[in-house]
């Protein structure tokens, strides 16, 4: 069995263990960040980590109605420049806690007047020595390249902190129901999908919090698999990426039970009939492929279970191809960039 | 002659009729921007204005030192949620002023508190009626599908108004210098890239405001050429999606004269060693082909003479293709979305 496979099979409990172990260092974080008033979030972060960040951001602007303002970390790394953060709390989310340019650009916001949040991996980190607080994942080692279990639960704990920031308690209840949620995701059947991916291109499609799932998706095509996937809002793909789209060219949209989902299946419709071998995790579609999914009854945690399905079928077909989902071609595990 | 080609040669004509009829409504702008004293700014735009919207970002931030959040459309028309923007001014970009979502989303963060600028090609649009102030871009009608001259002026318009909010008359100079250099990078002779574009596939790649000028550059390459390029900062290719890098995968990078340089050019270079048939406009590489260029004097306004060099190259490959790059395949001039 694959490392990345072990570690998609993980996902349920480590989300379990930081269930019951981050209380402590989420209660922290909130009452600091409640503390701070902000006005508005920055977000901090790079790859996978970068699209739990972009989920964040759809959290905090639904919930707490604050926008959050992702920051590349060359303002600081490369420019030189100091920004002004008074008023707001800064995430800075890293797997490793280890790239130099997500440690300097958490400090450059902290000293610029930001509170931050240092969601990682290693407690140990310099991201979290660096961060006004720290909250650990408590994902365990993980040994793949490709992450999965860091991502679900770099997702939960964000997520946590702004349902305790929004005070939501239907939210809070609806994490701490996931494990055997992701337990049943990891299992939905999306063989049919993983048939009609014959080429090296496709689109992953989503909106809203969902969106973030689909880019994480596009990553995972590229960095396991050598596919070249390209994520779009829905509403983004029609405003010129649909061009490419011609007779069998492979679509897979997430979606969550929340108010984009007729809208969202009406494009991936559309895009079905310009040709595209569309695929989607809804039932409501006329003329794309439903993906089994499983729903968790509340829409800002239905991303995250189908992120879990997704994974579980993007490693077969790296295998298919005759690729090592565990040693992608031209990386290692902790990617440190300036 | 294509509409295309024949709006890429007014490039430099806009520029200067923004540059004349200009100053009214952007000291406008600026005065009314001043007096709201951002904490940060919001951006609300897609497709290629996104784009633009993502190099004004970058200005904002390197001039003026105040975060920008791109926030998106679907928040208000999908989700109903209006944000909290006291203490910001909202950037809206749009050639058409027609679009529903952006018209809907300018409309609510000036409900929430944002002092807004509409950035627009029609002075008369919807969006120019519910943003605070109007700066039309002056390019005169664009019927090419494929936006060009008014995603330049569109560039130059923000960062106007960027300079003139940072009072940085070096920056002012270099933005009124441009059109005879703008002409100047329309003729750049980009042929030996677009001899090596024999595929489906590429990266574009930039750091910092270039990055946002890789942007426009992938999206051209898909709806003008069917080709997907996808764009992606010099360090978050290093991130997962170098992996699909193998030999003769064509990689053109935007570089401008600023403090990215040297190491963007490092991270060309380890690409090209990969495999990556990459071309980059920079005379520092050493294992990547250089693009002829024009240098302004002023490294902000680098990135907008390549992206006009970058148009007169994908015109020529589009052509060559047997695609009219006048009609997109599945698209309209107007795009519309909710």
């Amino acid at each position: 069995m694959t490392l990345m496979r072990t570690e998609i099979n993980e996902i349920p409990d480590a989300v379990a263990r930081l269930l019951s172990e981050g209380p402590g260092p989420i209660q922290t974080a909130v009452q600091r960040a409640k503390a701070a008033d902000p006005r508005y979030f920055v977000s901090v972060a790079r790859g996978s980590s970068d699209h739990a960040a972009t989920y964040l951001k759809y959290a905090s602007e639904l919930l707490l109605r604050k926008p959050m303002a992702s920051v590349g970390p060359s303002v600081r790394s490369i420019y030189g420049v100091e920004l002004d953060c008074t008023a707001t709390v800064g995430f800075s989310v890293s797997q490793s806690g280890m790239s130099p340019d997500i440690v300097r650009m958490t400090e450059a916001i902290g000293q610029g007047g930001a509170m931050t949040i240092a969601i990682t991996n290693d407690a140990a980190s310099d991201l979290a020595r660096v961060a006004t607080c720290v909250v650990p994942i408590f994902a365990g080692p993980e040994r793949s390249v490709a992450a999965t279990k860091t991502f679900v639960t770099s997702l939960v704990a964000g997520l946590w902190i702004l349902a305790e920031l929004a005070d939501d308690k239907a939210l809070i209840d609806s994490i701490h129901a996931l494990p055997p949620l992701l337990a049943k995701a990891a299992s939905c059947d999306w063989s049919a999908a993983a048939a009609a991916i014959t080429g090296g291109s496709l689109f992953t499609v989503g909106r809203g919090p969902a969106w973030a799932i689909s880019n994480e998706a596009a990553l995972k095509f590229k960095d396991t698999c050598q596919i070249h996937a390209e994520s779009y809002s829905a509403a983004e793909v029609m405003h010129g990426p649909m061009s490419i789209i011609e007779e069998g060219f492979p679509l897979i949209a997430f979606c969550a039970g929340d108010a984009a989902e007729p809208g969202l299946v009406d494009i991936v419709d559309a895009l079905a009939d310009k040709g595209a071998a569309a695929f989607v995790t809804s039932d409501l579609s006329q003329r794309s492929r439903h993906l089994p999914h499983v729903r968790t009854g509340h829409w800002l945690t239905d991303p995250i279970t189908t992120i879990v399905s997704f994974y579980a079928m993007v490693e077969t077909i790296a295998l298919a191809r005759g690729i090592d989902p565990d040693a992608p071609r031209h990386l290692k595990k902790v990617t440190e960039t300036v």
